[in-house]
């Protein structure tokens, strides 16, 4: 018998007596992790034959932005044959999905235009960048044929570089870091284990096996060498294993416990330990905005219109009607049966409705985040040739934040640098500047690590203020703590108005979550109309 | 002043007064790893323009064989003219670079024949699968136009499963075992820390600053929650966080210390830390033997002879004449300069030669290992779809020892597992075994952890034997301790003839490591042919 079929007896039997709490537990227990299998199967998309074997009327549904939520509403009510109408304030689809290329333009809030002089082939992934393996994003790139390739989230040859702290003022790998932290740490508990300070909380066996793992784990000397980290190939070498006589010369010595200890470069491995961030992770080819170009063409061009500044939402007892600015500055009218509000909350906030005052209470609850990314094109992939660093994310405690190597065009002849990507007090900082000040800031930072190519090599750019941005105004929004009640009463439709967005989920600043939201509202939706009378 | 500047500043002071060794020693401690730089810099290849400014006579050379290091070999003499012959006894270039694609043919030393029913785009390799980013293999990648893309060498979603101890018969997840191997130690390590035990090794600074790490690494409570780990989300969910009201349930709680130490999973986690396997890794695109098609390219293809079985090899004061048995099974001799003898050790001392008895009892100390490696052809990619694990690597206790899920064709619609990868007695348990009977007693061994799909998705498959693999026979060799002598009596030319595979290397088994022996018979040749009288 396999043990997929006696683990399957054992959950049946719990199931049958215990009920599905029970159930989960001993899943859990038994380290199955049906997570997103639950989710996906609760959702069913409409379909057309929901309307046609019930003679139903398909609906009209008015959808405010064509972000990601936007669009995936239009998507998958199109499924069944809603009859869907996208207002779009900006001139293009996406929303924060935005690949910048060659050519494209934006004008922020400050009247700061900037084009792109990025060579054909180049891009910078302005807003997400990334897809974890369980998000839904990637059953869309499935359903939608957009291509992916892994993103490299870590990278044992990136960098840390810290300007403060005793290992301060040079990149160190993250290898070597690692090396060095998990090797104290293993020397620190092996010898607290050895000499019985752990008795109370380990049996002998425990013990033995623990310090088995330590001397795997950190790489440490034996008992009889005291359980001493004194280094490992594990931190690199300083010239490489090689042919013949070349055995390789390791990196040693590490810098003393204190030191490692005193740098803080421990606190950078958690990252990848993160639910959202462990590799593998995820982009589509040839950009992020991939998956916008594939769910437009889906919703079809003609339902998407462009330029069309929402001015006011009216929910009447039949139907919704959504007064708006067209391209041409004349004021115009859309009606739907329902509509998908599915723009910022912040910007809802501004709009005149009939919602009532606790909805407008709970819009304006969110708060937008300042957000900023730069995009760096060199003529060379110095970070390859030299550095031998293939995609990745330098972290460093400067303002830049994090710079990241592109996990595209390996081997190519040129390529983007993300040169910062920092929110908060970091990112306003650089929105405040203008754009050639923003390079010159953050390519000053970026030469401290890799020196002067950093500057001299650089051929153009292009930075991204999120909250500069027209008609979206922020990266991402933060609940404040004890909006459990708005968060809960937004979730909800106000009359025929569903909103949809990260926003509105557990999943805030990711595609996942505007996905998953904008399934919520389709449900929501499609479920009244199939209850509604047969027309 | 940059910190560049700075670094550059010390270092040269360091070197001006303390020597080579000392300044390397400084560049370790700043985090400086020049690396590969300093071996790189080393190598200069033969240019066109050290014979025609020399108006030396370019030398003929007879290379025997075709793989990696016989490729190189030619290649890089050919950069100078060098009139090159490469003499291979399969009837394709490559070696153990080999990539299965449907239609490959192959008949094993057991007289057991394989054709490969892969579809279309659908591929083994069966030798070399990764590349380091600091291994000049993927300096040969850009030299030669070869695509590369990344490897999954490391993925959170990716399973141990045991069959022994206490978390056996039923896969875990690498990020749960991950989060409570590191949890449960670093509750451990901050009781210890905190009562006093470990206050000879650590001052108050020390304490704070690895208690603050402590409880970011292992995600575990502070003084006031007694330093537990009681589980946390890098764990995993169980329900995944979505919209509204779907916070997500984490998969709580874990097992018990005594259970996660006695598990040995945390055995399984040092190999991604390890120079040779920490990612980022990569892979040409379309199969590994991308690099040999480019290198067979660039040599010329009228320069390899195959099906050529070289019978004995003579060194004589004036060249190299090497006799070989023709595809027709005629005997026939190559004549050279020089001969580059890029064959494995194990086939090199069965040839008839002169070289004497010194060098014959060298060749006979390197020890072929068995590894084997089995491509299962799938008609649908579950483990994406169903399991959500895009690439990587199943580790488990049983005797597939491993199963990669492919790092390629994301979101396709088929794929090749590798369905094994094992060496030694669990290689030479699958060796004995015909085809069909292998791919049963892997299929078995899948299905313990995947379930029945696993045995009922299947469409084709093919197994690799290394040890049964003609004019191969063998994975790749291990020497034996104590012949330091003996492997740098064949790191010199015995005469004319100059050794050369990644078994002459501190790198066997990789790529990396016959590219760079390649180099230096190539620079032992280039040498003596510089020095020669001009003809």
């Amino acid at each position: 018998m396999s043990a997929q079929v006696s683990r399957r007896a054992v959950l049946e039997a719990v199931g049958a007596t215990g009920g599905a709490g029970i159930l989960f537990e001993a899943m859990g227990l038994l380290g199955l992790a049906p997570t997103e299998a639950t989710s996906r199967v609760a959702y069913r998309p409409p379909a057309s034959a929901d309307f046609s074997l019930s003679g139903r009327r398909r609906a009209r549904v008015v959808v405010l932005g064509a972000g990601i939520a936007g669009l995936a509403a239009a998507y998958e009510l199109g499924k069944a044959g809603y009859d869907c109408r996208v207002l779009e304030a900006k001139d293009r689809p996406g929303g924060r999905n935005w690949t910048v290329r060659g050519g494209t333009t934006e004008r922020d809030l400050d009247g700061r235009t900037q084009t792109s002089a990025f060579a054909a082939g180049q891009y910078l992934n302005a807003g997400p960048a990334r897809i974890a393996q369980w998000m839904v994003t990637l059953d869309y790139c499935r359903e939608l044929g957009v291509a992916i390739e892994p993103m490299a989230n870590q990278n044992a040859d990136e960098v840390i570089y810290h300007q403060k702290g005793p290992l301060s003022g040079h990149p160190i790998a993250y290898r070597t870091a690692k090396a060095d932290v998990y090797g104290y740490i293993s020397e620190l508990l092996a010898k607290a284990t050895d000499r019985g300070s752990l008795d109370g909380e380990l049996t002998a066996t425990d013990k033995e096996k623990l310090l088995e793992f330590l001397r795997d784990f950190g790489d440490i000397g034996g008992r009889e060498h005291g359980w001493r980290y004194t280094g490992s190939s594990r931190r690199g070498y300083r010239v490489n294993p090689g042919a013949g006589s070349q055995r390789g010369v390791v990196l040693t010595p590490p810098p003393s416990l204190h030191d490692v200890l005193g740098s803080d470069v421990g606190l950078d491995f958690s990252f990848e330990l993160e639910y959202r961030q462990a590799m593998m992770m995820f982009q589509p080819v040839g950009g992020m905005d991939r998956i916008v170009d594939a769910l437009t063409r889906r919703v079809g061009r003609h339902r998407v219109r462009f330029g069309c500044q929402v001015l006011s939402v009216t929910d009447r007892p039949d139907g919704v009607e959504v007064l708006f600015r067209d391209g041409e500055g004349g004021t115009r009218h859309e009606t739907g049966d329902f509509c998908v509000a599915a723009m910022p909350p912040h910007l809802l906030a501004r709009l005149r409705h009939n919602l009532g005052g606790e909805v407008q209470r709970a819009l304006g609850l969110p708060r937008p985040l300042s957000v900023g990314k730069l995009g760096l094109e060199y003529g060379r992939r110095w970070w390859e040739e030299d550095e031998h660093i293939f995609g990745g994310i330098t972290t460093t405690d400067m303002d830049v934040r994090q710079i990241w190597h592109p996990s595209h065009g390996f081997l190519g002849d040129r390529g983007v640098v993300l040169g910062y990507y920092n929110r908060d007090a970091d990112s306003l900082l650089y929105d405040s500047l203008d754009p050639a000040a923003r390079v010159r800031r953050a390519v000053a930072a970026g030469v401290r690590i890799y020196g002067e190519k950093y500057r001299d090599e650089l051929v153009s750019s292009f930075s991204v203020a999120w909250r500069r941005t027209p008609f979206i105004e922020g990266g991402w929004i933060s609940w404040p703590n004890g909006t459990e009640r708005e968060y809960a009463l937004l979730n909800k439709p106000a009359g025929r108005v569903y909103f949809a967005g990260d926003w509105l989920s557990h999943l805030v600043s990711w595609q996942a979550g505007a996905f998953l939201s904008a399934r919520a509202a389709v449900m929501g939706i499609h479920e009244r109309a199939m209850a509604s009378q047969v027309s």
